[in-house]
C-alpha cells in the first residue's frame, strides 16, 4: 500500500510509492529504454492495460477491444490504490496515512503519432468531456478531497509513454498550492468581496500584453508573475469555481483554446516537453464564491529547478510579456506545412 | 533593472531576471557549448570575473591575482542588483519592486577537478565559514531581509561552469519555502512551547532509520516525508535559529559532516547532480525561539518535477529509510580506490 506521510512543519503531505517503488541501487545507472517497443495504449493491445473504466467507441465494439476512439483505464502502475480506508494514524510525532486514492489513465486517441494538436476539436473536447465525466463519478467518493488531471508531455516533462494520454489522481488530501490559491483568493475576498482570479482577468483584458489569445468564454495568457519562461494559464471569463460548472458547449470552445495554445508553444519552441495541471475547486464547498479554475501549462524549457525547489523562489530569465508576444506572432495555419 | 513580481493569489514574489535574459527564440535550439574552454574560476583568469569581495590568499599576493585558497565575488549575472532601492509600486492590481539584491559566488578551490568531496575537511570548512563572513556582511544591509546559500552541482541541476563554487543571494523579501518553514513552526511552538526542529531531531535519533550519520553536534539524516529519492537534511542537534549561532569550532565538524553526506551520495549514486540549500532564520529576530537552521540536499535523481511544479504535492518513489540503509552502508574509505 502506497502511504502519504505528512512533513511535520509546513504540513504538506508527500505520496511514498511502492507500486511504482525504485529500490536505491536503480538510480546507479540510467535504465530508460528507448527503442521502439510494443504500445500498451494503441488498439490490439488493450490487454496489455487494467480494464477500462470509460471508453468512446464505435457502435457495437467490445469493451477492452479495439474500435475506441478514446479509453480511461486504471494506472497500472498507480501513485495511490482506490480500495481501503486511509487509517490516520501517529507515527512518533509525524502523521501518516494510507494512501488511497483513484489514479487513472485517459487514452486521448487510437493514433499512436497523433499529438493533442493533431487531434481535430471534437476529438480534443472528447478528452476535456472524459475528464468531466470521471470528475463527476469520482466526487460520489467521500474518500476523496480533491481531483487533479495533468498531463506530462516528452521524457524531460516525465512522460513515459509517447502515445498521447492524460493522467486524473484522485486524493484524499487538497494538494499544497491548491491550499495555497483557495488561501489567498480567501483572503482577498475576506477584503474586497470579489474573486480575485476574475480581476485579473479584467487586468488582463485590460493590459492585453500579457495575453496569448483571446477565445470568447476563455482566456489565454501568461501570468504577471510568471515562474517559468512561457508558462501559460487558460481561465473561463466567468466566474466557475469548478471545472464541472462549465456548460455542454463550452467544452468545444475550451478545446479550441487549450489546442490553439499547445500549438503555439510547439510551434514557437520546437515542440518542447510540458506539463499541464487543471487546478479546480477542492471537493468541499466552501470556496465556490472565491475560487476560479483554470489550467496551467508550463513548459520544461529550463534546468534552474533545484534553487527553486529548495526555497519556493523562483527567477524567470523571461519577461511573460515577450513571451506573449512571440507566440501571438505565431501563424497557426503553417503548421505542418514545413513537414 | 531585475524586477520582482508578487504572485497576486498566493502572494509568492518571483524574480523577471532581465541580466541573464533569454529572449523567446533562445529556447528554439539548446545552446549550450560543451567543449572545454577557458575556466574563468580558474586562477590566473582572475580579470575574467568582477573583483573579488573575499578571498583567503596566500600572504603577500595581490587581490585578483593567483596565490587564493577560495575567492568569492559578484555573480557576473546577478538575478538581483544590488545596487537601488525597492520602490514598491503598484501595477493596477499587481505589486512589484525592484530587484534590489547580493548575487555573489564562492570560488571554494583553485583546483578546478576537485568537488567538494576531494577538497580536505580543512578546506571544506574555509568555504563554510566564508557563508559566515558574507552574510555577516550582508545582514547589515537594512534592505535585505533573507540570505540564501545553495550549491547546484552538475549541468542538471542548473550549473553551468563545473569548477567547484557556490552562491548567495541575499533578497529583499523572505523566500516562500522559508516563510512556510517559519509559520509551521511557529503554529508547533504556540501549541507546545518548543521548537519542532528540536522534536524532529529527538524523534530521529531514537527512530535512526533514516538517520545517514551521527557527527557530534550534526545529524545527516533523511525526512519522514521526503519529496525526493535520497533527499537528506544536516541539521545542528542544538537549537540554533541561524547558521551564524555555530561556535567556531562547530564549522570544522559540520564540514565533515557535509563532506561525508556528499561523499555517501557520490559514490552511492555514480555522481549524481544535486542541489544544496541553506535554510537559515530570516533577518528579522522574531523567529529564533522555534525556527532552526539545516542544510537541505537534492540529489536530481528524478523527472517528475512537471506534476509536483503544478500542484506542489510530491510523488516520492524511493521511502527514506531504503535510501538512508543504502548509504549508510558505503564504505567511504574506499573513495577513489577504484579509479
Amino acid at each position: 500500500m502506497p502511504e502519504l506521510r505528512r512533513e511535520p512543519i509546513t504540513g504538506r503531505w508527500v505520496i511514498i510509492s511502492t507500486e511504482r517503488r525504485n529500490r536505491p541501487s536503480s538510480y546507479v545507472t540510467v535504465p530508460r529504454n528507448k527503442e521502439a517497443s510494443m504500445c500498451p495504449f494503441c488498439p490490439g493491445n488493450e490487454s496489455h492495460t487494467p480494464p477500462e473504466v470509460l471508453a468512446y467507441r464505435e457502435a457495437g465494439s467490445e469493451p477492452d477491444r479495439p474500435g475506441w476512439h478514446l479509453r480511461v483505464i486504471s494506472n497500472k502502475y498507480p501513485a495511490l490504490k482506490v480500495e481501503g480506508t486511509l487509517d490516520r494514524a501517529p507515527h512518533g510525532i509525524y502523521d501518516q496515512m494510507n494512501g488511497v486514492g483513484a489514479h487513472e489513465v485517459i487514452i486521448e486517441t487510437p493514433e499512436h503519432a497523433h499529438d493533442m494538436v493533431d487531434m481535430t476539436d471534437n476529438e480534443v473536447r472528447n478528452v476535456l468531456w472524459s475528464y468531466r465525466e470521471r470528475m463527476t463519478d469520482l466526487e460520489r467518493d467521500l474518500r476523496f478531497k480533491h481531483i487533479i488531471v495533468f498531463k506530462n508531455y516528452g521524457e524531460a516533462a516525465g512522460s513515459s509513454l509517447e502515445h498521447s494520454h492524460s493522467q486524473l489522481i484522485a486524493t484524499p488530501i487538497v494538494p499544497m498550492r491548491i491550499v495555497e490559491e483557495v488561501a489567498g483568493a480567501r483572503r482577498y475576498y475576506d477584503f474586497k468581496e470579489r474573486c480575485i482570479f476574475c480581476d485579473v482577468i479584467r487586468q488582463e483584458l485590460s493590459d492585453q500584453e500579457r495575453i496569448i489569445r483571446d477565445h470568447d468564454a476563455f482566456v489565454a495568457y501568461m501570468p504577471y508573475a510568471s515562474r517559468f519562461p512561457f508558462e501559460a494559464c487558460i481561465i473561463p471569463k466567468a466566474h466557475q469555481s469548478s471545472y464541472l460548472e462549465m456548460s455542454d458547449a463550452e467544452y468545444l470552445t475550451l478545446a479550441r483554446c487549450l489546442k490553439d495554445t499547445l500549438l503555439r508553444l510547439k510551434m514557437a519552441l520546437n515542440n518542447p516537453p510540458f506539463n499541464y495541471v487543471l487546478h479546480t475547486r477542492p471537493l468541499v464547498r466552501e470556496c465556490t464564491e472565491y475560487y476560479h479554475w483554470h489550467f496551467e501549462i508550463i513548459p520544461r524549457l529550463t534546468k534552474m529547478a533545484g534553487f527553486e525547489w529548495g526555497t519556493g523562489f523562483y527567477i524567470n530569465p523571461t519577461a511573460p510579456e515577450e513571451a506573449a508576444a512571440f507566440l501571438r506572432n505565431i501563424d497557426t495555419s503553417q503548421y505542418g506545412t514545413s513537414k
